[in-house]
């Protein structure tokens, strides 16, 4: 009963230098990966909306927002950045518990460091430390939680404050209320899926994550055992919650190293069956016109969140294992470049979505598929992915990630200020001031 | 699976002129026992310390903080009159579902009424119907929820989107999406209880349901099916959960109707408890040094939420059946004057506390108690209360909120300031505009 207390031990008493190497790459990588995404989704109808809805109650504009003009106060900043993030579905995932631990606290950092100076160690260090708490937390939950829940928002807040609370400085005791007040507010749904409300999560848990670290830095007194306790976050979300994933091997073993990068902007879950279809093509130097049918074999979560027949947008496309099965059969590629409504109406796609029955097997991990493809002519041809592409067993190289950032930056920036970028966040360790970041991913 | 249509479609067709009168009474009724709170509450160090901590942050300060002299952006004075609201545990309860249902959608409308100009009616209006959403939501839910819900947080913010939502004049489609947007955000845990966290419910509600109602005005779209759908908020919080309560009735029935007007500023499921000490102590003129040890038997509710044998603070104290009845014992009242830390700490009060000996009664209904004092002499005296005061069968009188309010206001305002406050809010409904009851309630 005091799991709470002891994560904010370690991590006020965690130092940048003193993680491991590869922790500390890790968590670069993390950024490089995720960095394109608010970028990319920052000209979106939501984000216009929301920031429509939210600029007029703007405080101090002293936080920017990533791939646009426009600055709002830290808050509202971390919010948009947040809803923005999400709208592509590529950023990363931890795959034993399908959350993205990286937008929540990335997203209250960069709010943060125009008002508040922090070294682009001290934010890689509050990154890693808001990344691994979140994915404790995830793990600490998945035993009977259901699976309506949206755990990125459930455990993101606690991940942001984490975040937020080290860049601010809090002591111990200031570290477990700005955790105990997040978790207070955890919340999210996966009814959203499918709506512009589904990319409220990120920036939701950004801005509580923020508030919490804001209030216990006044004072602001909350529970000791948010999660752990008898009425905590543990009783109300997972009955079955083992907290000792909270603690065990704590500064160890990180679950950082267990975060996988997207190389395909849609449900990670689909991600198998995507590699799948995209060496079978490749390789085969495969005629979609010759496709009779497709039988594919995923793990049953692939259906249950991404088991939409007929999407109508790219954003409905990203809950569709079909869509991106057909694309990439048709396409050889399913990048961000494959990702818009007219690929998701384009006839030649939604035919060959109907063409494509798929089952469940309960025998599969997450990451595993069985694609096979009948053809006109009566052949079969078939493909087993025992690891998809992205997952922690075929990790992207740094080189990779490189190319992901500037695919998403391609539209947004001239292409030196996305090499700009690119070069600024792999360099971060050794930045002074981490605002610097943030100036790189802003239009001016 | 369009319950929260139906109830969009309801309240964007409600009038409330076609309201029936003594539920637009009771609106007015509701506003008048709970509008004293947050002038109480607005100087509570918890109130301070979140001002400390937000104020930097605030945009345009369009809107009153209620009992101080500050403004802030609507959103953050929509928090900060929220956590006020809820310091003395002094406003209203839907008994049925243990909710404080007006601190939402008040906060909310009278953070909006200043840029977003309202009459009076169309005040209470909004305000009726959040509550009536609200307190559906919550019987709704009350069905196989765990105890560790804090259901106002869980249900508040949707009440005060359709406020908010009302007062916008959204239509019908957007009513939805303000209602979802809300839900999905939808949090509380009573992990909070006996720390300043306890008092965000209210506030964050408040704030998450302007939220949803800007957000929802610019278009930005949610679940159709927020509560009711398959991965939706019934899922997530009570497994058995009832959707038929959400439009059984609608129109004629009124949950507003249930909602009761705390005498006493603690638990309500302490209510019955403090009613048959305050009696027995009246009519029996009782010497609190004559009595050797007293009995009480009350609903397991009361010892479950309200169970805290040592209080150290007045705060704690809410949470304490053995302080109140004490207090009641020696005081003969147990009125916003007796919450004090100083009696809290009263060795009096606290031996004759540890002379109390409570045990639960299943049998009983949450507003029934029995007390039973063994006096030094061996008399027993005896008290069996059937309704607490302030229960729905047992209502305040008019006047009783009256001097409820006045009790209140009467460490922060003048007499008259009190009396003018008191005034404008029995007659909101033939006010032009709603903004002149924010303006009495404020310091200036």
């Amino acid at each position: 009963m005091h799991e709470t207390r002891d994560l904010a031990r370690f991590i006020t008493g965690s130092r940048w230098e003193t993680l491991p190497q590869p922790v500390r790459h890790e968590a670069t990588r993390a950024l490089v990966n995720w960095i394109g995404c608010p970028i990319w989704g920052g000209r979106d109808e939501a984000v216009t909306r929301a920031l429509a809805a939210l600029d007029p109650f703007s405080g101090p504009r002293e936080a920017a927002l990533l791939g646009r003009a426009e600055r709002l106060d830290p808050m509202k900043a971390a919010l948009i950045n947040g809803i923005a993030s999400g709208i592509s579905d590529y950023d990363d995932t931890h795959l034993a518990t399908v959350i993205h631990p990286t937008g929540p606290p990335a997203c209250a950092l960069l709010a943060l460091v125009e008002r508040h100076r922090v070294s682009g160690a001290q934010f890689l260090h509050a990154l890693a430390l808001g990344i691994e708490v979140q994915c404790r937390v995830a793990t600490a939950l998945a035993h009977g939680a259901s699976g309506a829940w949206f755990m990125t928002g459930v455990t993101g807040g606690i991940g942001a404050a984490v975040a937020a609370g080290l860049a601010l400085g809090l002591d111990e005791e200031r570290m477990v209320w700005a955790m105990a007040l997040a978790a207070s507010r955890a919340a999210g749904s996966r009814e959203t899926h499918g709506t512009m409300a589904k990319h409220l999560v990120a920036g939701c848990a950004a801005e509580e994550g923020l508030f919490g670290a804001f209030l216990a830095q006044q004072g602001f007194g909350a529970p000791d055992a948010p999660i752990e306790g008898k009425r905590g976050l543990g009783t109300l979300v997972a009955p079955g919650a083992d907290f000792s994933a909270l603690t065990e091997g704590l500064g160890t073993s990180f679950e950082l190293m267990r975060n996988a990068y997207k190389p395909f902007p849609s449900g990670i879950v689909t991600h198998a069956a995507i590699t799948a279809a995209l060496e079978l093509a490749r390789e085969a130097g495969l005629d979609p016109e010759a496709v009779a049918t497709v039988r594919l074999a995923v793990h049953p979560l692939c259906l249950e969140l991404c088991g939409r027949r007929a999407p109508a947008s790219a954003l409905e496309g990203t809950f569709s294992v079909y869509h991106w099965v057909a694309v990439a059969l048709i396409h050889r590629a399913a990048g961000i470049r494959q990702f818009s409504d007219g690929i998701v109406r384009d006839a030649a796609v939604a035919a060959l979505r109907e063409r494509i029955d798929a089952r469940a097997e309960p025998a599969y991990r997450k990451d595993e598929a069985q694609l096979e493809i009948t053809l006109r002519d009566g052949r079969v041809l078939r493909r087993h992915v025992d690891h998809a592409l992205g997952a922690v067993e075929r990790p992207p190289s740094d080189d990779a990630l490189t190319q992901k950032l500037a695919d998403l930056c391609a539209d947004r920036f001239p292409r030196e200020a996305g090499e700009r970028l690119a070069q600024i966040a792999w360099g971060l360790a050794d930045e002074p001031d981490a605002a610097r970041l943030v100036a790189a991913a802003t239009l001016r």
